[in-house]
């Protein structure tokens, strides 16, 4: 897009696309009776116990300016919280509280990319990491994972291959939106010696580190990484916690960065809303049966999806290893978009569109199956019209 | 500071100073009975009925994602809380919400600044522009207001001295912090005359448009600028609503770059906090007596605090239009940082380094009168010792 004005925006940001998930929610926004499994959130608000916390530190007149790198209880909380599910100890410089695992992952680009420089991004992944490359000027570049049968494989060769003197970066998401693709810890090992010896940092967002099926959480880096390794972690409190709204993640971070990291806290945000820490804090304190019965929820409503998509005719499923996604090709189709618009009205379900994901994306679409029963098997049934016809 | 990594950062952010004001805070954290005037807020929390707002939405499960541009009742809030103020109609394309007004000159600057792009920026000022500057790799430029018999005065031909062929942006905050400096309407007029005719855009930091004393509002380019002219208006509801911990503000820009922001939202933050947002809501629809009232507070502290330090006998005070600081330079003293910190002991009393606001600010300090008038009598008394010895 162009301004009218005389006086000019950047053209890395003018041409920034829009989120093509967006652009099927707002074609589908007033259509009745749709069943949404577009946005990569549950269909339940926030537990209880979160909100009165957060409630309570209103009452108690938690409005007031907070330190850059987060709310200390809140900061001890996740170091503890981190501690316990990896089995390790977690300095609290290593932590900075950040608006969201996005706002995350834009500091890491602040901090590592600029003009002239590039990262490298494992896709099909969530669109935003590649833009908050863009916006620093810097090249993303795209190491395409392999859809096999038993899941998506990261090729370490085609990986390594992209990469040269100007790489800073390189970005995974696993457990990854929209594959389910999950590394393996020896996958992270091999990955963090080639990062060390080339002097590139790794990005890893794992934000879906607990919605896994068959263990207690993904493999991280966190587990095999020492605590000065060029690795940032970004986390989320949205999806284990059903928590999207209110904004809140965090970096685990060499504890060297931490100065760093609370300064570019100060000059984008300054720091994460006051009170909506409390709530996190409890969050991590008493959550852990709540995010058990989270996982055996989605678990139930990922048999019942992976059972059903299975046997459609024109699905080409690559089974997911862990996230609360099937990210599957349908046949015929090459304009996810297109395709995704037309399910609004030929099946009543809001699907999201394989090439938001990158190119690597087209043909596919993405179902979130962070649903009730009921509604996931209506919005099944409607969708074996068009994909088992 | 350096990292101990092979892997670099960024120069740039390398690079970035630290706060000073959070440098003398941390060294004045654990004093027993200091009163702190350094930072930009208040001393009360946000008032009753904006929490019950945020509590009300909490208690409804608003904690779900938002549209990118912010919650639409806010946006219509805004949309006519400005119409009101100003006496004109504002399209609700013209707003988009963003997480505090320091994350909308964060996405001013993302949207008009890179590499070998200059901004230029009046000051003394707030630190944090000029660092969100250095983040996208442009770079700033100082324009200094000089100090009068009747308060800072900008010169406009310096002003366009300090302009080339790259610079992309003015940056103005009025009222000023931390000088209390406001641009009168001409002023904004032949600003704004200026960077049509040169196609650069003005980037209006107006937090403390309503932090005034003998009239409703300050000066606004709202009121002089069209709905296409390259202008960007900054604001918040840290200041006026005392609430500086929920992170929230907004833009007011051309409705043609309403995708852009959104965009820009999306890739930073995706959106403010949900629920928050409802409190925003309640503060612009039921919040004016508040306004009036913090505004009647704040005067009878600033007739105060300009009394006394105006009688002090080390104190040169460049009288303040408007906002909630008084800022003077202290006869002998050549390095405020050190002068801030000796203070913390010598007096007890926490004020803010003239050098946090730039070069031009050395051999002043900064001293914030949101506070009760005891409390502040208190600390002018204590300030007397020093100041007046």
């Amino acid at each position: 897009m162009r301004t009218h004005h005389p006086a000019p925006i950047r053209a890395a940001i003018a041409s920034l696309p829009g989120s093509k998930i967006r652009e099927v929610s707002l074609a589908g926004a007033n259509l009745p009776d749709l069943i949404p499994l577009w946005f990569g959130e549950g269909d339940e608000p926030t537990p209880a116990f979160i909100r009165e916390a957060a409630k309570a530190a209103l009452d108690r007149g938690e409005t007031f300016y907070a330190p850059n790198a987060g709310v200390p209880a809140l900061r001890q909380a996740i170091a503890a919280y981190l501690g316990r599910l990896y089995g390790r100890d977690f300095a609290l410089e290593r932590i900075t509280v950040t608006g969201s695992g996005m706002n995350a992952i834009m500091l890491a680009m602040q901090m590592l990319v600029g003009e002239g420089d590039n990262a490298v991004i494992v896709e099909p992944m969530w669109p935003n990491a590649r833009e908050s490359v863009r916006i620093m000027g810097a090249e993303p570049r795209a190491c395409v994972l392999e859809p096999g049968n038993d899941g998506w494989r990261l090729d370490p060769d085609r990986l390594a291959a992209l990469c040269d003197a100007r790489t800073r970066v390189i970005f995974v998401n696993s457990p990854g939106n929209p594959t389910g693709w999950m590394m393996s810890t020896e996958e992270q090992r091999a990955l963090l010696a080639f990062a060390r010896a080339r002097g590139i940092w790794i990005v890893a967002d794992e934000v879906y580190a607990r919605i896994v099926y068959d263990r207690p959480h993904a493999p991280s880096f966190l587990e095999v990484a020492g605590p000065d390794d060029p690795v940032i972690v970004v986390n989320s409190f949205s999806k284990a916690w059903s928590m999207t709204g209110w904004r809140l993640g965090w970096i685990t971070a060499p504890a060297s960065l931490a100065p760093v990291l609370g300064n570019l806290n100060e000059f984008n945000i300054s720091h994460p809303t006051t009170f909506a820490q409390a709530g996190a804090v409890a969050a991590l304190e008493q959550g852990e049966p709540y995010v058990a019965a989270l996982c055996r929820r989605y678990g139930e409503a990922r048999e019942l999806t992976l059972a059903r998509l299975g046997s459609f005719r024109r699905v080409r499923l690559t089974r997911p290893e862990a996230a609360f996604y099937a990210f599957f090709a349908v046949d015929g189709v090459r304009d996810s978009l297109a395709f995704c618009k037309e399910l609004l009205r030929s099946a009543g379900v809001g699907l999201a569109p394989g090439i938001a994901f990158g190119p690597a994306g087209e043909g596919y679409v993405r179902l979130c199956h962070a649903c009730s029963l009921p509604r996931l098997e209506q919005a099944l049934d409607r969708l074996a019209g068009v994909l088992d016809g």
